[in-house]
């Protein structure tokens, strides 16, 4: 290979970046680009990067990497740990690490092009590889779609990414349907009115409209969702007040909800807002709630042809048993945005990167909650091999799988 | 005397009758009656009598007693104690005591007419002396007024009633302004949609419903009353169901709601409606809850100038300390009708049966609240003097002090 | 075929009997088998028919149908509609209805008995049919093991049962593990005190203690258990007190549970009886709640060996396109008890009786869950045929697969 | 008079001070009591000021009056309004107004030094003046106590003071009994588990515990209490978590809880408490609740005997039908300090400040609520005349009714 992948992803590791501050790791993947003499464009959708491969006439794959870090500080112990320090949206200083595994999905794309570029000739048509930025906001994907990415670059046929996870490395797992959940995050604003603690009949008192509300939604999932089917509606905050003797005028949720598709967020977020207004009426509120959203996360749905397809390559390729269903995961992606934008297909696959003998002892010894750290914990720590092989290689299989 | 007061008292005792039952009741009456050379009248308001001694131009003044037992198991122990039985209005048979002291009650006002009567050139005016029945289910007061008792009769310019209480024989106890609370019973239906208990989001579960609806309520005396009046929201029986995998299709609440005046009775009433309403708009159900009352008993308002002439009419007769300021009780009366309907004053005191030195022994030891029985329980047992005396000449210096 | 199987049907159709009240159709399943030449034992587990096949060494394969109807009035407008009464558990005449499509479960395996006498020659074991009755009391099973079931005859090597369900006559449904849901009911018993209506402060009012529990119940589902699995706490009853102004001694629910497999009983029994110690200890109460199990009906898992083992040879011999995944009901159902106790595996499937192009329509017209009356509805109306044939073919086949 | 009362109230109220801070106040006061020939201390519980006309033998009488202002923008337009600014603990800077009627206080406590000095002839026995800080924070008295004013002065064998109220300037409002009621300001913290949004199931969620312990601390006064006596339980603030997909690891209340008395503080805490806990319990919470007293204020509680002699001695000074029954207010304060810890009497009373004629309108139409400000409330502007010289006189009455 042209491009070092180890080092390349230890240099990523040691210098995690905060979302939508993505410039040194853009400037990593374009030193890249440019050894593998690839063209390319910087800052899509503010710190994203795509780079084309026209190759003849085809189909057309997307191939979709992440690029930023998280605000957690790495324990790791290993040798090439962050000491990466940033400066999240308040202002605040804080400890930067990729606790997610984006250095590793940067890493297996780039590896990828450098494999798709190398055998050009045993395929044709088009390669677009997106390096997004902020995916951790929730927010890169549409960044990069509203700065134009579907119609400057060849709009995809397909849309394929991966997303390393605590399996065993080697392996696989991948679903037809919803793989990951669908999310809204909701800020409710219940309106009282205040005044003095000893006088509570002279108010309208928020907190106590908070808590009703707080206690009749989890009526939503225990009683008005099938209970085979997903759904969570999670208090994630809730603020009002400012000493013990005055009631205050107004009380602040905040709320996020997840669903595995859209005909269960409308249902989903009908109900909220039903017994939302209703309790506010309850408390005899004399204003109606203020109910926004602060975000909205598409499911992750895996088409269950192209699914299929690239699971049947998957076990050619590495063999029957690498490919596992890993379930649907509770927690939600910003890559759907891609596919439901342009309507075409989505698989978004998962890949080990464990040591297979250490996850198979901790099977054995009941302790895989205990011992595995999973992502977004400050000892995530990938092993590099065959997680990075394993990587390149799903991506190049899964591209040509979908092009001519 | 011509009546045997201590005989008749005790005949009572021995033969109570539940509500709008009390005909041997009114048969001892009439028959006291008569031996006074009163005129009467049976059957008024279904089981009720009335009396009038007219006598000359002056003043109407109404004395009223009720006449009715209930269903309690009498464990007194005494030798006149109780051994009758009834049959209650759901069919069911059931022991009866006069555990409320409506047997001293119409023994009181028959002894105050034979004096009333005997003293006849001393005063002038008229006496219309009302034995109501069915006192203890709120209708009695009422069934006399729709049966005309306010037309039939010289309408009263007061209307004054006393009810024995464990103050000490011989204490009077009354307050200007609320004696006793009003009270509403409501029944509340709470409409969902049943199904299986195993498939909850094909309902519209009731007792859920419920269950919030009963929570909530309960902020209305604790948020929305004045901390220093007094409210009362109780929810005194709930129902829903017939086994635990059917979810129902409705809850039915019965509430006891307790207020001081028609002010606060209106208001609570709205703030019940509100929040009844507003939890079924919670459970997205998709009828309207069914709210009906059952009764309602005005709040027993003693008129103040009233009620401050009487007082000192009683200092005056018995002695100072006699009168001493019972607080206001939480309990309810239908007495309030009568003045109410005919919009004269009300004064309705409470007096004494309770042994002094038994009173005196429990104040001293701490132990009222165990050792003296209030007025429904199984042990209640005046003693007969001075309670009957004092009980007589209460109801007789009342009358006096406000006829010519 | 020796036994007219749609005037059988028919037959039991018109006489349903509610659980452990099956003399009538006890009789009509043993003059069958007396007609097939089998020995049979009744009145095994109170109202069950056991018959055995021997037949040479091999397996021995239990074929269970269950016996009993429901307390439903029959509104298909048949010619063939019950009319039957019975007198339920609580002395209540109440109508009785084959609305569980038990009547068929009992013919397709006197069908399917007439076919493996008939086929002797083609297969060696043992066949024991089981009759059981009071499945829709979650009773029967247990009722049969403890009168011997599993000790009188040959012990199974394997336990087959099929339940008629609204899916397309032809069609069967089936999946590996849990096919049907555990449950458990119970019976919880809040001790407060009772007092008047007016006086709150001197009682514990169990009412709000209900209430509270309820409310605190939903966080079960909603918070604790993992959103990907199934579990329901319903509260299908509540019932407390008498009349609106007396508040009372204690409050009664009754709880329905759900759950897929044993671990989950024992994590959401735990956490019920967290929550209700807890809520009662919030109210202050003098007393424990008194729990108590009315029913443990176990999971409904099919071995998934035997379950692709069965479905291959549903496919062989039907065609493929035949089985489908129903998913897993949240229903329950007591055949596993006879698994469970011989520690052998059981495969449970379900099979159409709704009139395919019926089905079709409802499928277009989107009004599957409003057109196609499901199990207990008074209008659940299975067609005679394929419904019959399909039923005993699939029960001969399945003992055929198990059998050498 | 040798002070000009009218222009050191318009100096105080131009410059009011916040708790703590009353040090230009605590300058105006002994520049006042040095023209009076008075000796003082200064920085008595940090910014009080004492000082003690020692007169012959006889009674020692404590008077008090506190300084402090409230953090409040006025906006009563008067040409001495406040434009005061301070520092409040948190650092930030705030306007400052006298919006409680302290500066009236302390002019009416210095005017009836003069009127005692003046008439030393009169009576016999000593004046303890104490010009007490920081009541707004509740916690000045005890400032002073810790600082030894009860031991570093003759010890009261009384306590009086007064209040400024929107009552008719010239009506004296006062009560025996519970006066003002006591407080506690409770920080509860609720330990839970957090976790990610979308895994309540790994979490102990204390949103949730939170508003359940919100829901069920409301059944304390509604449920607990007599109808018929004073309690709050006001939950004023409640804090919890970041963001809407992180459920956070605790959550905050904060409590006012308020009660007539000292009993029923020990009943509601005990009551509060066992809610707490209880609730923590039915989370499943791995750690107990903490529960923190912030303040403690006892009830204000005047001596039925002083209460009565002072009460006599205000008629006598002032004319019948100066002295009217406030009621109970539900507010407290911190002034009982004092004579609790000596364990002698309290008196406090309650003056008005409001143009008579104003007041009368307001009451005939029906707007007294809406028309005549509140202590607090930037609109509070007392009259002057008569306010000062009932202010005056109310305090040199009293104090000579309780000396020799």
């Amino acid at each position: 290979m042209t491009i070092d992948l180890d080092a390349l992803y230890i240099d990523l590791h040691r210098h995690p970046e905060l979302s939508f501050q993505e410039t040194r790791t853009a400037g990593v993947i374009t030193r890249e680009l440019d050894a593998l003499g690839l063209e390319f464009e910087e800052g899509v959708g503010r710190t994203g990067v795509v780079t084309v491969i026209r190759n003849g006439s085809g189909p057309v794959v997307w191939l979709r990497a992440d690029t930023d870090g998280l605000p957690v500080e790495e324990q790791t112990g290993l040798a090439y740990a962050s000491t990466a320090r940033g400066v999240d949206p308040a202002g605040t200083d804080v400890p930067v690490m990729h606790a997610c595994g984006h250095d590793m999905h940067v890493t297996a794309l780039l590896g990828a092009l450098e494999k798709l570029q190398a055998t050009r000739e045993e395929w044709s048509g088009t390669v677009v590889a997106v390096f997004q930025p902020a995916e951790e906001y929730g927010a890169g994907a549409q960044a990069m779609i509203a700065d134009g990415v579907l119609d400057r670059y060849p709009r995809p046929d397909i849309v394929l990414g991966q997303h390393l996870t605590p399996l065993p490395a080697g392996t696989i797992g991948v679903r037809p349907g919803t793989q990951m959940a669908a999310s809204d995050g909701l800020t409710v604003r219940l309106l009282g009115r205040g005044g003095h603690g000893s006088r509570p009949h002279s108010t309208i008192d928020p907190v106590v409209m908070a808590a009703a509300t707080v206690m009749r939604l989890q009526t939503v999932v225990s009683r008005e969702i099938d209970p085979r089917e997903m759904a969570v509606v999670t208090v994630g905050s809730i603020h009002a007040g400012l000493k013990n003797n005055i009631i205050p005028a107004e009380a602040k949720l905040e709320l996020s909800l997840r669903y595995p598709d859209d005909d269960a967020r409308a249902d989903v977020l009908a109900r909220v807002e039903r017994i939302v207004r209703a309790e506010a009426a309850a408390s005899g509120a004399e204003e109606e709630p203020v109910i926004t959203t602060d975000h909205t996360l598409p499911p992750t749905i895996n088409d269950p042809a192209a699914t299929a397809k690239l699971t049947a390559a998957f076990d050619r390729a590495f063999g029957d048993g690498t490919v596992v269903d890993p379930g649907m995961f509770t927690g939600s992606e910003d890559v759907s945005w891609f596919a439901r934008e342009a309507g075409v297909p989505l698989v978004y696959w998962f890949w080990g990167g464990v040591d297979p003998q250490q996850y198979a002892d901790a099977v054995a010894a009941g302790t895989v909650a205990r011992d595995i750290p999973t992502n977004h914990s400050p000892f995530f720590a990938p092993i590099l091999h065959p997680t990075i092989e394993r990587g390149v290689d799903a991506l190049t299989v899964a591209a040509r799988e979908f092009l001519a």
